[in-house]
């Protein structure tokens, strides 16, 4: 069990930030990742402003990527074509400080005092330390760094430095650097660091991926930079402002180069007297419009910026704050340890997705080049609860983009001989990416996960209009790709099959009839009949539109309501439990207290034939059915499952925490419901699948929250009616929490023997709490006493028969 | 229906040869394989001396190879490592023509005669032209090209020129080229004829390939080139004399260059006068032994055959080609068409084994560089019974080198999980070579093919000292993995079962308990079992080796007995078949007869997802299983497992049809039989499957024997006793073959009435004839009256029923 693995000497418990006291080597790549900035669209690690030694760089623009052509070693029809690689964008995080010409050096300087930030509230990065010099002289150096919110193509960064002892020549040099290009410290590191073989990190690039198209020094030192990806053709320009408050001779010189810029200001500095410089940064990307016109994009952002100034773009970054947290706070009562890293984990969801707007999320949102920047139905299933009830606008956004790639899907649904339309598994740009199909483009559930994340979305958020225009689509073009998929076996009765396909569990690929796949198409195709045909009804337009457009038919629609009525949901009599897939039970098990942790994860020490030949489980895949589909199963069900499959469940992938919690607090194993829930707290923040480094675990942040609210406070919304069941653990004083409904707020407020529900709004909202109908009218407090919070089993599983364990 | 697709008009009927009347454009790629020359160590394809104008130019020396490391586009643990791709080796071939100035291009020139013939007795390719030069004289030009049977490192070549008209200048230019590296011909060439993808050819090298080491002119214009591999590091050297027979003034000039030798002789030529250019070359290779060592190998190889003369190398050429048609020659009465394309098969499997020994035989032999010159199963399958009954030394070698990869595949067994030894799927070096594991490093079946093979082996030669010293190790190890790879499932009974595991057929993969899978590792255990068994009683010397050596206990060899009484082989009660694997009848069936031709085969126009869904079927799978043990299955069985599978049989691999027709034979569908076997005959000589450039398909060469020999004669060979139920086709006359038992050559003579069989040696050898035994003394004939061959099924097998066919 797992309660707070932090070292509190060096991370100490901060209501409003994440704070370290002291720097160190041992964890630079975590700490870089779990320090960084970011809006959605941009985004910094927490690497410091001095560079030198860093564990990886990385500026990330979402969705500024370099393709390349997908070599397989041995090739087959229809096998993913186009690589698509995040690539770092020119760091401008760079600020070298030097004071009697001696550098500032994070990890090796005498350091006074020294404390780094991330504030939640405020948006920025700080660092405030005081630096004894090599040669004694005490200097105080304050640094700032935030991506915006409000203005998503600017970064802002500051430095004031003090002497407290003596005067001394300074130095500061600031730079945009193309480190992509300029220096392969980027991968050279991951390499010195000892780090084997991981086929979730990507090393692709040996040639120039930047090309350099323009580079310039205009008024007022503004420095520019402009680059072209080779192959993708993808454009990017940077301007950097800087703005110097220092009274005494300063000697400035900014020069830029194909693949730098640098601004460097050389001091005589008294001491008591403070240096203020602010750095400001604008990006700007596009697929393929000329660097100039970009760069001249840069310059508007930064006279703008300059209009505005840096203190009111603070400010706007504290009031978006606010708003934020006034929709998405989490509070847990009593618990600021735990308070801190919820807060933690939602604002990164925050950081990921806020101005993601044209592009998708990123599995590792803007903080790492983990699996190469792509997309994945981490956004739909694990991110898009969260923003659907807390920033419903930024989950639209992740849906249109969506429907912006649906031409994409029709494509490669014709080249996977199907019809409708198949969603890439992993991509950026629209194109299927994932290199090894078995883990990949055989995960067709990603139709009906994005058709899931839609229909909840609508239903949460009164969204009609969405609906209408690319919701509709989305769904019907989903259903007839799981029409044409399955087909209708005839052994006895007649049931619709799907075959061939892979479920979330990676470690059971290419199968029969998995359940999670079956329930989740039965779900889009009777969603998408059911949409057709209201639309009939209520929007004949919208429905005729349909029809002449995509040319559906009443019979097409009809056999998506046949097929979802005969799909088949295998069952194990004798075992009381739903098989993974059809022949899951047919398999040998994988004892797993039998696998040393020097073994683990397995996808690092097993051929993926030897994993497959098993019971074992990578990720929640039943138990994610019988969560996002809930209503389709019994408590009884849904225990007996959990009982089986949990304990051949490594958690080998961050996803599965927080589906594992949120079904164990349901069938009431509420210890391992915490120990789920804490895990997936503390994933990032304690490195604990030691692969922070690579970026944020973005599908767990976007989770944790789920399995708060959908968890602890027993939230089910199948098809829009809001019941709570509550499981809240037993020594948990209580939780708050707010929904956004149909434009209105709902503050939830759980504790031991009561749920209190705060209707913010106008309008009566309804919810259930267990089997009682509660109605709330418009800023009305309804209070429910809560005489148990679910069953309560004792203690933990432990593993199923063993029969043999693999060599 | 295929009967001759040859146009008679251009390649004649002859007994002995494979000749071609015309020269064509339209078909270089397909005659340079059909007209290639080699001994299993060096092949020659055959394009024209004068080069220029070729498809795929290609000397090769079978394992000479350069190892590249895969880069997967999604690694994962366990992912073959190490590519393996057979290399152009110098191009000794070209010997090119000028009369007055002008060059001989086959494909140019005004020929007034032509005639090209591939000798299967005489072992050499001849040519004979005569030549309107655009001058209008006429030359007769006379070449032949031979590899060497009987000195294996050792091609001779020869010209010979007379001008039949008036005199004039004659310039040969002899050489030997460095294609690999030298021009990008080869492969541009590919790409220029408007092929596309196709991923069972390779074209992997972009950078220098052949490090030159050496380059001189020696006594006698001699000339050696001396090169290295640049990552295999293999060596390879090249020497070649020049004789040349000419009275008058001639210039000789010898050259050489890193990637080039040329010796050029200018002529002044009368007419009626004879030029006579023999050119002998000697090709030694090696994995480490330095260049210069190799090079004086080469001049060794070429002062004994100077010594011998060119003659006597043919005369030993011809005796050792009177020898193996003396034992292998399948003469088919009164059908000459039949019999020169017959002749053309068997001659191929010569080509690629007789002189292989150290090394593997590849899929191409040395004809091309399809399948990048990997050993497969092939070899033990479709190869072995060729050569265990008509050149047993040669099928011998075969497995001592299986055996000299025991080390690799013990550690490839450990690298997958098991215990035992796992040999690669597809392999030059040892090591794994198969990227896509589903229809590769899945294909475990590979073990037992090794063991069937070996076992075959020794019951026909009686090469006890084969097994006692190689062969019990092997089916030691492989016993091992097969006990380790499956598990005992407790379901009601216990049974042994196999997952996750591809069988023959590559449109199905990673199934559970394929059904060929399991009767071959049953039997692999078995055979192991009673190995150890029978060693243990009668040579404990050897039994106790193992026991040291390997660490056998009785408990162990007791378990696979157990193993292989309780091994699971399933059966559909309702169909009365055998699935092709445990859940084979639950997909989905692919209608083949509305998929059109331009969608075959199907691995080229559909994603290995989508066939993976439907029943429908790459090659022999169940009906392979049939065949080899068919001592386990019922006739009952046989024909309806025949029935059911044989009409959702694409037959995209070659190594479908021989199988089909040997099963359709023996249940009844003679007609079938009949197809399959012409299909199997002409598959190159027709291009049937349009990749006969790629090199002669040399599984289906072995099988073709299969076809006559199991198919038409009915041999069966289970544990070593012979038993004959004949199968021959109604039109035909009549079949003679020979078989090597022990030492002995029995000859067999097959009508429709009879079957006679002669003993050539002198201890009784026993035969069955369906039911009865038949003795047959040394020295005696035996004729044993049928009165039918068989059951005679009418028409041919349509298409099972049609649920949907696939988009």
């Amino acid at each position: 069990m797992i309660t707070d693995p932090i070292d509190r000497t060096r991370f100490p418990v901060r209501d409003w930030s994440w704070t370290e006291l002291r720097p160190s080597r041992d964890d630079m790549g975590v700490t870089e990742t779990n320090f960084s900035v970011g809006n959605g669209y941009l985004g910094m690690r927490g690497t410091p402003a001095e560079g030198r030694e860093t564990h990886t760089h990385g500026t990330f623009i979402n969705g500024f990527h370099e393709t390349w052509h997908i070599r397989h070693a041995e090739e087959a029809y229809g096998f993913a074509k186009t690589g698509q690689t995040i690539v770092l964008a020119p760091d401008s995080s760079v600020m070298k400080l030097y004071v009697d010409d001696e550098p500032l050096l994070i990890n090796e300087a005498d350091l006074i005092s020294y404390e780094r930030s991330l504030r939640f509230d405020t948006g920025q990065l700080t660092r405030d330390l005081v630096w004894r010099t090599p040669s004694g002289k005490r200097v105080k150096v304050s640094s700032r760094r935030m991506v915006s919110f409000t203005e998503r193509h600017v970064a802002i960064l500051s430095m004031e430095i003090t002497l407290l002892d003596a005067e001394a020549p300074v130095v500061i040099s600031s730079q945009v650097l193309n480190r992509q290009d300029g220096s392969d410290e980027y991968h050279v590191r991951a390499d010195a660091m000892g780090e084997g073989f991981d086929p979730r990190k990507a090393s692709r690039f040996t040639s120039r991926v930047l090309e350099p198209i323009i580079h310039r020094v205009g008024p007022g030192r503004r420095m520019l930079l402009g680059h072209r990806t080779m192959q993708s053709r993808m454009t990017l320009a940077v301007g950097v402002d800087h703005d110097l408050d220092f009274e005494g001779h300063a000697e400035i010189n900014a020069t830029t180069g194909k693949d730098s810029a640098k601004w460097v200001a050389r001091l005589d500095a008294r001491p008591g007297q403070t240096i203020r410089l602010t750095k400001s940064v604008a990006y700007h990307t596009s697929k393929g419009v000329p660097v100039p016109e970009l760069a001249d994009r840069c310059v508007r952002t930064l006279d703008r910026v300059k209009a505005l100034g840096v203190d009111e773009i603070a400010a706007r970054q504290r009031k978006f704050l606010d708003d934020f947290w006034s929709r998405a706070d989490v509070e847990m009562v009593g618990q600021p340890a735990l308070q801190q890293a919820v807060r933690w984990n939602l604002f990164q969801v925050l950081q990921a997705s806020a101005r993601a707007e044209q592009s998708g999320i990123p599995a590792k949102g803007v903080t790492g080049s983990g699996y190469e920047g792509h997309y994945f139905w981490d956004t739909e299933i694990y991110v898009l609860p969260f923003l659907t009830y807390t920033s419903p606008d930024t989950a639209r956004n992740a849906l249109r983009f969506r429907y912006q790639l649906l031409d994409d899907a029709r494509r490669r649904a014709r080249e996977m001989a199907q019809e409708g339309a198949l969603f890439p598994w992993r991509t950026i740009n629209g194109e299927e990416a994932s290199a090894y199909y078995a883990a990949g483009t055989a995960q067709y559930h990603i139709d009906a996960d994005i058709a899931f994340a839609l229909c909840r979305y609508v239903e949460a958020s009164g969204d009609d209009a969405f609906l209408l225009k690319e919701g509709a689509e989305i769904l019907v073009e989903t259903a007839r790709m799981w029409a044409d998929l399955g087909f209708w076996r005839h052994n006895g009765g007649r049931r619709f099959e799907i075959h061939g396909v892979t479920g979330p569990d990676e470690y059971t690929a290419v199968v029969n009839n998995n359940l999670f796949t079956n329930v989740m198409a039965r779900y889009n195709l009777a969603k998408a009949a059911q949409t057709v045909r209201r639309l009939e009804l209520t929007e004949p337009q919208a429905h005729a539109g349909l029809v002449t457009q995509l040319g559906l038919t009443d019979d097409e629609v009809a056999g998506w309501e046949r097929a979802a009525l005969a799909m088949y949901i295998p069952f194990d009599e004798s075992l009381g439990i739903h098989p993974q897939d059809e022949h899951f039970l047919d398999r040998e098990v994988w004892d797993l207290s039998e696998t040393p942790p020097e073994k683990r994860p397995l996808l690092l020490h097993y051929h993926p034939l030897v994993i497959y030949r098993f019971q074992v489980i990578k990720q929640a895949d039943v138990c994610m059915a019988l969560f996002l589909q809930g209503d389709q199963f019994t408590m009884e069900e849904k225990r007996a499952d959990f009982e089986y499959y949990d304990p051949i469940t490594t958690g080998d992938s961050t996803l599965s925490a927080v589906v594992q919690s949120i079904v164990a607090s349901e069938v009431g194993y509420h210890e391992m419901a915490l120990d789920y829930f804490h895990h997936a707290l503390y994933v990032d923040l304690a490195d604990l699948h030691r692969n922070t480094v690579d970026g944020v675990h973005v599908a767990s942040t976007g989770g944790l929250w789920a399995t708060i609210v959908y968890g602890f406070a027993g939230l089910r919304d199948h098809h829009g009616t809001m019941t709570f069941d509550p499981r809240l653990p037993v020594d948990w004083a209580g939780i708050r929490f707010r929904l956004q409904l149909s434009g209105q707020t709902l503050a939830v407020t759980l504790d031991q023997d009561s749920i209190a529900f705060t209707n913010h709004g106008d309008d009566v909202i309804r919810v259930w709490v267990r089997e009682s109908e509660v109605d709330v009218a418009g800023g009305q407090t309804r209070t429910v006493a809560l005489d148990h919070q679910g069953d309560r089993l004792p203690g933990r599983l432990g593993n199923v028969p063993v029969v043999r364990q693999a060599q």
